[in-house]
């Protein structure tokens, strides 16, 4: 068992701090080596299925890698859905799955499935450990592809692996038995900065100040505060104004000061958007487009640029596959987008940049904090930002009048929101509550937005000069693991507000995700229970079927008051605004450990309600 | 949308009359087809991995496949352990996935991964459905490859398909639009049946007249009175003992009447081989074994006939992959059991069997309700048997003693079982619970026994003479779906009886089987509650090491009051031994609805409890 023993001790070389457990009895050599590794921290979470999105949440707050550890069987089924999340978000997860010796597969043994390459085109490497480690080589083997696997887990573009143990009885070592870890092989892999030729750069650089409308569009992102200032610095040069969602977490306002600082991006585009005004789409439309990060939320972004097409589309991006998402992308930019932004900026223009942090960009997942660079001086373009650049040639064709048309539309929509939030004699409805909800988060949350309603609630709401980070499973948009991803994030930062707002059914789906034995103290929920799948009230085609309450709709009778009472968490129902408003300072405030806020509201209404803002949006735009 | 909607009609065409459904917009289209068509009953469940299972358990009663229809992304992947489950117990499901159209595939759009072969080794077919139907070949192809879907499923031996499904917006008709069922292709298949030529089944007739010691072991496998009355002919022609776990539904007695006709098998095993006497081992040695069915529960008899290995091994089994449990598997013989048992009977003791009849058998999922042969009168074997036979010739060098060997080991077992259980003074602890609950399980009972303990104590009890047909998912022996497939079990017969015995770990992993709408009168939950996975504290490995509770038992608050609460089951909860003699009649009476069972118990009592009983077991042979 020493090979298997020593794999605790490759993960630690590498980084790895945490590893999430599920009982097993075949994956116990390596349930103890993780235990008993003095540089590991093990949890054990019995649904493992729960078990890997809590590992995804850990490792998406931590930024680095987190393993897992299950036994043989279907246990690392339960975990696919948390792969595939994984892969498309690009959060590296090292799998480590007990299994049966190739022996004994399909003998009828309990347990025991077909385990090889066990999670097909989600997993991003998939490797098979030496089930005999007593040749030499297949020692060095067994090492060899532990560090293959974390490498391949945590290479730009991020994502999971799944390393399968065959293993033999004895699994336990003798009662009192210590363990000891050997000196190990470790090969790292440093990752290179790609560049383009200077030619090429000019090239670009010329592309852009020909051209009098540059959109940047940024899709899901962590917060990182390199790209951000090299974003701003580059938008205010060429006059371009940014879009993101909230999962693009450009909404921050920089060192924590809005005042100072604003928002790095429009965020109200599922407003504006919606409004039924060919000239203003006209008005808007870019000739560059240029995006960088993953997906978006904003189904009316989507469905503009793919309408208003821009003449050319670049996504930039150092590797990996690059998705079409407007069916106009003309151009794939291997850089790191921190890197281009800065690269394009007139020479004059230039931070310093040593070429180490060059690099260690190019892992996203590189913790922000090393950041050591001499920063330009933040630009707010949230706001209005035509002072700000006045070089005639930098700025070339640059036509400061699209911008300002993007932030006018923006400026509508905050306006807009604010009044149709103020009217008085509102039913008690879920968009409104949420609204408030969003006003009163803690500073600093870790903002864990679940699927399907919550994420698109707040992608309306935005979050502009708000210090909450975003977090949401938009890699696939599963509801199955929302609440777990929340809970590993709130392990990992345990001093942190972590915020999770939710529905229903995507919250009792994920029930397991509290059932475990670790306290979560900072940990928040806001459940919208509105009793059904209630965006299938939003939505025009189901709504208008006999079979919307039985089969999309999909009624279901449960509160949250039982599983509070499960879970330890303090419950806090609300029915009306008057008990939100008392609510929710309690609610938020540091002290008291875990907390469950139930809103509920009809699905009805809120249907009723979310037309009414719909409608509103469509007739109130000048 | 018409080739969508006549998924449906083929699926009716084809016998499918049960669909589960998880509430989803991308599969509307299938939703809605299901949901209007006369012939089909549409069930909804929002937690794919609990719809799957319960889908399972549907199909494992009514012993036809079932369709499974889920939303594109993740959902599908939620199916993947009950997709295990049902690969190795070969179960027929037919699953079918919707999903973005090709060209949407990996371009980040919500709910999109990569669904092609979702479900990899353990489907038994993947097909994917023109995401165009417009052409006539097109529309041919759509019709065959749901008929080759559905046939794949059902041929033995049967397992689970993927049917991946991409769909083009609008998903919806129109408000007030009917759905019309167009005439659709079908194509039957009509299962043959392998014979041997009649000179070999002389040969193996020869060898088993010449062989004085032949055992037959049966795995898991359906309740068929068929199989039952030819096996008994068979052992009782050539004294041959048998063998079965709780799960080869061998134990019931024919016709419901235990003084008749008695078990068909022995079935106390685990007890009895667990006597660490040499002299009885060898006394039991088979020369020739004959095997059919799956899996075995039994660990005790696996590995004494790995231990004492007999010199012939056949394996009966009409087609499919052969495991080879005990290491000595030697001859596969490609028939069907019960033809073969009838086939091998002396010609004068052969039974009447129509061809077509014996067409049916050969798909062990054809409901035994039809058979109308004339059968044999049944010969009892679970008690003794040496009166039975007394013709020289045919039994030729059988050992008539050996057979007795083996039932006096049986007797010796039960004998020992109702002395040990009847010992006063025992401490409330979860076998002694087991042993009476099983004692007053309703007549007629479908029995479901969850993985870990649950299955492993019935099947050390046993069932001898009890009319319970009994399931577990043995086929990956996951604790993912055990309460699922028993709440399928329950609709599909929903005036039997079902009653699922289950683990504290087991139920609450598989909570959300309950988180649904359809009303359980006959479904009986009985929970051990030890708060832990107890067997952890059974096995000498994991007992002996520190990490004994936080990582291998894994501690559990949960009491499954506030669970009976959120899913109106009646609850009661019983902690003394009068407690639980008042409980169950009331619990398993078959008025007042669904109702829970909670056997709290104390984890290191039930395991010092199970280590006398194992003492005791070591120690009382005689």
């Amino acid at each position: 068992m020493q090979a298997v023993y020593n794999i605790a001790e490759i993960c630690a070389c590498h980084g790895i701090t945490d590893v999430v457990l599920s009982p097993g009895s075949r994956c116990a050599p390596l349930t103890i080596a993780f235990a008993r590794h003095p540089e590991i921290r093990v949890r054990t979470v019995p649904d493992e299925r729960a078990a890997a999105f809590i590992g995804l949440g850990l490792a998406q707050s931590q930024r680095r890698a987190v393993a897992l550890v299950c036994t043989s069987g279907t246990a690392g089924l339960n975990y696919a859905p948390a792969v595939a999340e994984a892969s498309f978000q690009q959060i590296p997860l090292v799998i480590f799955t007990a299994d049966r010796p190739p022996e004994w597969i399909d003998q009828l043994d309990g347990q025991t499935i077909r385990q090889t390459d066990l999670y097909g085109a989600h997993a991003k490497g998939s490797f098979t450990f030496p089930a005999d480690t007593s040749h030499a080589d297949a020692k060095w083997h067994s090492e060899r592809i532990v560090n293959e696997a974390i490498n391949t887990a945590q290479q730009f573009p991020a994502g999971p692996v799944q390393v399968n143990i065959p293993l033999r009885e004895p699994f336990y070592p003798k009662a009192g038995q210590e363990l000891r870890f050997e000196e190990v092989k470790i090969i790292r892999e440093q990752a290179g900065t790609p560049t383009l030729p200077p030619s090429e750069l000019t090239d670009l650089a010329q592309t852009l100040r020909r051209t009098a409308r540059v959109l940047v569009v940024a899709g899901q992102h962590v917060f990182d505060e390199q790209l951000v200032r090299s974003l701003r610095a580059f938008a205010a040069a060429y006059q371009v104004p940014v879009v993101g969602d909230v999962i693009a977490n450009l909404h921050q306002p920089l060192g924590g000061k809005p005042e100072v600082s604003g928002a790095t991006s429009l965020g109200h585009q599922d407003v504006f958007l919606a409004v039924p005004d060919a000239e203003l789409k006209a008005d808007l439309r870019p000739e560059v487009l240029i995006t960088f990060g993953q997906s978006l939320i904003s189904k009316a972004l989507k469905l503009y640029l793919r309408e208003f097409a821009p003449r050319q589309h670049w996504h930039v991006q150092a590797t990996g596959p690059v998705a079409d998402t407007f069916k106009s992308l003309t151009r794939i930019i291997r850089m790191e987008p921190t890197a281009f932004f800065d690269q394009l900026l007139p020479l004059d223009k230039q931070p310093f940049i040593t070429s180490e942090l060059t690099a260690a960009k190019a892992n996203s997942l590189t913790s922000v904090a090393d950041a050591t660079r001499v920063a330009p001086p933040p630009v707010p373009l949230g706001i209005p930002m035509q002072a700000n650049t006045s070089e005639g040639e930098d700025a070339g064709a640059a036509d400061a009048s699209y911008a300002s048309r993007w932030q006018r539309a923006e400026q509508w929509a905050n306006g807009f929101l604010a009044g149709f939030f103020a009217a008085p004699n509102q039913p008690f409805n879920e968009f409104t509550v949420f609204y408030r909800t969003l006003q009163l988060l803690p500073e600093g949350t870790a903002l864990h937005l679940a699927n399907s309603m919550a994420v698109r609630y707040a992608n309306i709401l935005g979050l502009a000069n708000r210090t909450a980070e975003v977090f949401a499973n938009r890699g696939t948009s599963g509801i199955d693991g929302c609440t777990s991803t929340a809970v590993g994030a709130a392990l990992a930062q345990p001093t942190r507000p972590v915020v999770l707002l939710t529905g229903d059914v995507a919250f009792f789906y994920d029930r397991n995700a509290l059932w475990h034995n670790y306290p979560l103290p900072n940990l928040r929920i806001v459940l919208f229970n509105n009793h059904a799948g209630g965006i299938f009230r939003l939505i025009d085609g189901p709504r208008q079927q006999p079979e919307l309450e039985e089969l999309f709709e999909t009624h279901q009778a449960l509160s949250a008051e039982n599983t509070s009472r499960d879970f330890g968490l303090r419950y806090f129902p609300v029915s009306t605004f008057a008990e939100l408003e008392s609510a929710l300072p309690v609610f938020f405030a540091p002290e008291g450990g875990a907390a469950l806020l139930e809103i509920t509201t009809d699905s009805a209404t809120n249907a009723a309600f979310f037309e009414h803002y719909r409608t509103s949006v469509r007739t109130s735009f000048s």
